[in-house]
């Protein structure tokens, strides 16, 4: 599969289907705006590789989101979505995880505010590892372990869970849009899982 | 008071009392040896800031361990304890928090096996921000979400709850013994609580 | 002296007297353009603490900034400055200290694109440590040696080297401009230099 | 080549041949010593990963020693040694470095005492990554870029400087010892080259 980039959460407001979340607030920035907005300057991105953990607080497996383009296309990508203004980065990461995930996977935010790394997006590929041909986005990216049941609200999303071993597979890496298969292994390597 | 190093838990086998804990392995290195070991070699040593955090992850406050020394002193410390030979960190952590906070203290390792910062007690104090009259120690420090109930199990140990502004108090860090109100601040910086 | 916060860069194409520099690109980004943006997105922003160090890579001393502001008060800061649309964090970050501590500095950026921490400013003080009345701006922060000699370009600006104790204490602290205060403990916590 | 894992720096007074080094002091710790602590105790470590940069700060590549054990075989390693009792980790990384990589190296120590990751090396391969069937070692891991001529001081050693790229290829992992393979694809992430 060929590795492209939509944005998996286009504007913040609108879901992958393009009809407004509930919480969206239209008024506030207008599709035209953001769209205008984005080609002018970097965005700034929040993403999530949410984990399952065991007894001892070792990473057993993680969860990566498959979802179908509006091209019909099947990618898989993290939570990722973009931080509002006004909004602290703790607040947008529950946002987008509560928006992907669904209200019943209880995620454990990470007491730290730093990510374990920052993924830069560029609309032209090759700049950096991860490339995304709406934007240039900057994502500050964590680790999150959830503790409950990940039911995503977008029907064209589901959540598979990997070993470690098989989230570092070239096969995984290949799939993962926007060069995300990198963001995994980077994941893994803050974990310590990195073979 | 004045700021001094007895270690909280001088062999890894023995309690503040000295007396041998159920796990101990007496056979495995005794009193002798170890006090031997330290007078020539680095120890390995895990320490754990326990901390209660709020429902979006936040930390609201920070546990410290208030004991008497067999001098009679009160100091503040952390849970803190030697790794054994063939030990993991992530087990010796787990251990040492269940030694110092009780079973049903339900921490929360974090999934990373990174520590916050690394800290070097020397016997001498003033080579480094830490110290430890009895040996030269190399600690790997954590913060670790407890869930559940601390009931320290030695008798001269209890948990007093701080938030991050008392914490980093210099009546706090004037109390805790060998330099650690420096490692409470490092704590307290990685969580973006230092002020 | 209070502790306000203008930005040290307002648009990253203007010194802090206001006169474009050398090369800033007008057609890029309006002044008007720009300011609309800063009332509707967080803005990325990189900041640095330059330092010095001894030949074993310890800090001696840290580099803030002074300068007078428009109306004439004398603040302390760091090198600051936005991220512009298509620029990489580590491009932004070398194009924001040749402009605040001229182009003798001869800096040594980190090899790892991981900031110390990330500074969030918003418009409203006591959001977070940090504030800025001109925008929300989320900033990647990082600590640079520089080996050359500092010239800041601009005329009301002048590099103070501090040792770690007195940048640490509330005397800078409190002459820091939007909490950047907490930002020098942070680099010296993350450097194993806070007390 | 099979992955196997003698100790390159047995004692840390002694080098690749067994011959002592020049600032080795026998009279500390004797090798019968040593190796009876060896059996008893976690060792601590501190290991270097060698980088050149480019003017940005950007690594453009990674050294590796190679050498050739008593039995004859060749593998890859990266610079080890052992923390002495009273040294610190910023010392005992200097000692390393230069033993290793010869007194024109002129390597920048990180200004952080904070490694980029923590390894455990047990003397049974498979309980992490790392193994060592001479020890259980706990390594604190630096990258470190060197400026100036690199000259192993041992006449078995030679260091070969690899791409990112290369550095991260299976060929190269499977030739590293102890599954430092693993260790250099940490630094690449931590260095954001991972692929």
């Amino acid at each position: 599969m060929a590795v492209r980039t939509p944005d998996p959460d286009p504007d913040g407001d609108f879901g992958f289907d393009g009809v407004p979340e509930p919480d969206a607030n239209p008024g506030w920035l207008t599709e035209i705006e953001l769209a205008e907005a984005r080609r002018r300057l970097p965005m700034l991105y929040v993403e999530a590789v949410p984990v399952r953990t065991d007894g001892s607080g070792q990473v057993t497996s993680l969860g990566v989101l498959l979802r179908s383009t509006p091209l019909g296309e099947i990618t898989r990508t993290v939570v990722s979505g973009r931080v509002r203004y006004g909004e602290t980065i703790r607040d947008a990461l529950f946002r987008h995880i509560e928006n992907d995930l669904g209200p019943m996977a209880f995620p454990l935010l990470p007491p730290s505010p730093d990510p374990f790394t920052v993924a830069e997006y560029f609309p032209i590929p090759g700049v950096s590892a991860y490339s995304d041909d709406r934007q240039h986005a900057v994502s500050l990216a964590f680790v999150v372990p959830v503790t409950g049941t990940c039911e995503p609200r977008q029907d064209a999303l589901e959540v598979t869970w990997f070993t470690p071993e098989e989230a570092a597979s070239d096969a995984v890496w290949a799939e993962m849009e926007g060069g995300r298969g990198t963001l995994i292994r980077q994941a893994l390597a803050h974990l310590g899982l990195l073979r």
